[in-house]
Order: structure tokens, then sequence, then C-alpha cells
């Protein structure tokens, strides 16, 4: 299993980075392979200030070592092992894409394998992961989209998983602090391992490769609309409240943070310019208040 | 104590925003009143898009009510109490001035005071605070400056106040992830009861009404530097860093957002631009790279 994911997370690394320089006509991803003192290592890619893409990271990496019980105790999916099995194994991707068009909507996700224990006999093992969506402004068939897109791959291993993989999609990205969501959602999982890994695995790898069909088209859409000033205003406070939610409640982000992991790779997710003005106040009926609904109130979006 | 602490930071705030808008020339400080739920209110005063200041917030605040356990846990000096004494009463002035010239350094300070159990005979008081500066670019003289006007407050009332305040101001502003602090310090303490109320009060006083003379000198020496778009960028990274420490280190930010205060003015210590880019290399000798070592490093600037 874990040379699969190990192949699948390079060759979705591989497909998507051509995919977006395609849309992006000029802007080139910059590849940086690392390695982790304690094991493992990964390569980052990100392409900054391109013709349509503002900041995007597609980031791979497999390390191993030893957790600090500390570190194992808040390792999603490993809970209920406590202070025993530290060792670990993780392999994932994570992709943040910032497009610069104030209509074209921001996207991330993120899959990824994990193990617990000794590589021969893993005390634990599980898939993690999820697609999200998060525009500035809101357009409907953008976020159908996306979601059927998501639905139609849950619904070809599941029909459960997608009504309970968007709800928690939902629910994890909500900004306590805002009463509002990051974006209008997609399908979040985490602590996965109630089926064969064989199985699971099938799912996984049709959600990341799925990604590319599920978002790429909309930037496509949208990457050359007309814009004011006010739409870009607007875009640089949502981007704050990305940050705000990055910063504050994602939990990859704080792991990453607290273990000392590799800072560049795991902040690329930060958008490339952000924005915090005082109490600004959305006129009723206007689109950015209608975002901002759909942000309060998640949406049944098929 | 309650009162001469409320009156204190009135006049702090008048003061204050009063000296802040002359500096300016142009922007005006919007007063919001605001009252809370449980019990007490405050007065936010921001300046936004000034000639000068492109965001500046001195809020003062006067609340009271009764505390969650978890909230009561996770509150600086109360922590002996355990989940007994949860009315609480807390007072205090808060203040973030973010100057548009890259050369101007941004500052901040708190001060606040407050007390555990009921009002007719508190459980516990203490005072907390602190005050620091955060250049994009070192001029030592502004460092200098900054701090020896805070060790003459401190010198005042006990010469053992500024070594050890600048000591735990240099270890809380740390970006953990980053190894670097938010800039090149000042003064901070909590929890502080170890004489009587009168004497900490007098020491506090000192400090709020001392912080003008620390810092507006600077801004009026650099706000109007001539200043390349290069070091404009980096001044944007840099609030990039600031936004990094508020969101995920400091506490009064943090105890702010889970216990449900007034967002609009906690977060109003956020820069009104940020900017992320991934993997910045400073040229070794460049002035960013000079300010750099010196977050790195804490000095002994007098």
């Amino acid at each position: 299993m874990r040379s699969h994911m190990q192949s699948l997370v390079t060759e979705v690394q591989a497909s998507l980075t051509a995919s977006l320089e395609a849309v992006d006509g000029s802007g080139r991803f910059r590849r940086d392979g690392w390695s982790r003192d304690g094991g493992g290592g990964g390569t980052s890619c990100i392409l900054q200030d391109g013709a349509v893409f503002e900041k995007a990271g597609v980031n791979v990496s497999s390390v191993h070592g030893t957790l600090t019980p500390e570190a194992a105790r808040s390792m999603g999916g490993g809970k209920h092992l406590g202070d025993e099995a530290l060792e670990f194994f993780a392999c994932g991707v994570s992709v943040v894409i910032h497009p610069h068009n104030p209509m074209a909507p921001t996207a991330h996700f993120n899959y990824r394998y994990l193990e617990r224990g000794p590589a021969e006999s893993p005390a634990a093992w599980w898939f993690g992961g999820g697609a999200d969506l998060t525009p500035s402004y809101l357009f409907e068939d953008d976020a159908r989209h996306f979601h059927r897109v998501h639905k139609e791959v849950c619904d070809k291993h599941d029909p459960a998983f997608y009504p309970r993989f968007k709800k928690w999609c939902d629910d994890y990205f909500l900004i306590t602090h805002r009463g509002e969501r990051r974006g209008v959602g997609g399908i979040f999982f985490d602590d996965l391992r109630d089926r064969p890994q064989e199985q699971l695995f099938a799912f996984v790898r049709d959600c990341a490769q799925g990604f590319e069909r599920s978002y790429v088209p909309l930037v496509s859409l949208r990457k050359d609309m007309a814009y004011s000033e006010a739409h870009k205003r607007w875009q640089q406070l949502r981007r704050g409240r990305y940050a705000e939610f990055n910063l504050v409640y994602d939990r990859g982000t704080l792991f990453g943070l607290r273990t000392a992991g590799r800072i560049e790779s795991i902040l690329m997710s930060l958008p490339l310019t952000a924005r915090w003005e005082y109490d600004v106040q959305l006129a009723p009926g206007s689109p950015e208040e209608l975002l901002t609904r759909a942000l309060r109130e998640p949406r049944d979006w098929l």
C-alpha cells in the first residue's frame, strides 16, 4: 500500500501541474525536492504570479519516523493507540490553487494514507482527505459542477459516501468565530479504515484523479471574466478569511507547524495576498452578501 | 481599582487617538461603542487607510460576567483558581498601529487589569500587558529609543522590571515555526500581583502613558522616507508573519476567538494587507536579512 500510494500521488502531481500550466499559459511550476531529517521527504511544486494563477501549490510527501507522544495524541486516526506505536508512515498529496481573477474560485484538496506502528505489521492504518471549493463570487453552476463530480466519484464506491463526506466537509471548514465556512464545501473524511484497504485506496485514487475535472473547467470558464477593483478588494478580504481558517483551525496546518514539518510546504496554502478591513458591511442582496449567505448556511447543491 | 483602570484606559485612548490623528494629518478615527451580552462593553477606535497609517486600532473595553470552566482554565493569572471563582472582571486598552511606509515600524501595546471572583472580595486580581515594536527595516536607533523609554518607565518602579519584562517579551513574541520573533521586542508581563495593587497600577499607568513618546516620534521620523516597490513587498511579507503570530500564537487573540469576544475588535490587530510568498530568499547582508537576524537573535538594545 505504501508504494501504491506513492505512485498515485506522484502521478496526480505530474498530471495536475501539467494541466495547470496549460491553463496558465505562461507560469511554470518550480519543483523543490526536500528530505526529512527523521526519514522520507517530498516534492513541492509551486507556481507563483502566473498569468492565471496568483499562487498554486501541488505538494507530495512520503515521510516516516517516530512521533513524540504529544504529536501521536493529536494525530487523526491513531487516537485510540495512546502512547504506544509511535512509529508512523504518511504519504499524501496536498494542493491549493488561488487564481488571480476574483470570479475564478480557489480550490484545495488533500489525500493521504497513514500507518502507525512497525512497517511489517502496522498497529493501525487509515486514509484521510477531501476537496473543497472557495469562491469569492458565487456561481451556483460552479458549485454544482464541483459537487456533482465528487458525488459521481463517491457513488461509484458507496452511495452513502457523498452525503456523509459532504456534511463532514461543511462541518470541518467552519471558521467558528465568523460563523461561516471557508467556502461552498465539497467532501472531507478522516480515519477511514472500515473496509478493505484496497477498496479504500481505489476510492481515494478516484477522488484524487477526479479533482482535475471538478475544478480545472471552472478556472477556464472564469479566468478571463471582467472584474473591477471592488471585486478584487472583496477577493482579498476572502483571502484573509482563508488565512484565518488555515492558521486558526486547520488541523493539518497546525499539526505541521507543531511537529516542525517543512514550513514552506505547509504554508504554501496561504494566499499570495490577503486583506483585513475593520467591520466590513455588505449591501443586502449584493453578490458579496449572497456569497456570505451561502457560507453561513450550507446548501445541498445537487 | 476598577474605576481607576477605566479612567486610565479612557484617557489613554483619547490622548493617543488625538496624537495619531495629528501625525496622520488627514485620517480620522471611527469610534464604535459596543456592549457585551454578558456584561460591560467597550469603544473601538479605528483609523483605516489614512495618509500615514494603513490601519490603527485603539480599543478599550471593560467587561464582566461569568466564565465557562474551560475559559477560566485558559485565563492568565487565574490558573491557580481551578473551576471556582468563575465571575470575572477585565478592563484594558489594546492598540495596534500599522503605518503605510515600510520604514515606519508597526507597534502594539496592551495593558489590562483583571479580577476573578465576586466584586466585593475578588479571589484574585492581576495586571498584564506590554508593548512591542515591529519594524520591516531595522533602524537601530529606533529600537534603542523604544526600549530606552520603556526601561525608564520600568526603572522608576523597580530596576528589576526592565530586564525581566524585556526577556519575557522576547520569549512571548516568538513565531515558533519560523524560529523568529514578531519584532524587536519591548516589554511583556502577565499575572503581576506580587506587590500592592496601587503600586502596580502606578506602574501600568506609567507604561500606558509612556507608549506615546516611545513610538510616535519614530513614525514622525520615518513616515516620509522614500521607498521602493521592493521595500513595500518586504513589508507585506512581514505583515504576513505578523498575522501568523497573532492567529497561531497570541493568547489574547485566541482567548477572544474562543470565548466569542467582539471579533471585529479582536482582529483589528491584523494588518490591512499581507503577503505570503513561497520560500523567500534573502541576500546575505541585505537590509531584509539584517532585520531577520535581529528577529532570530534578540539583542540587548541599550
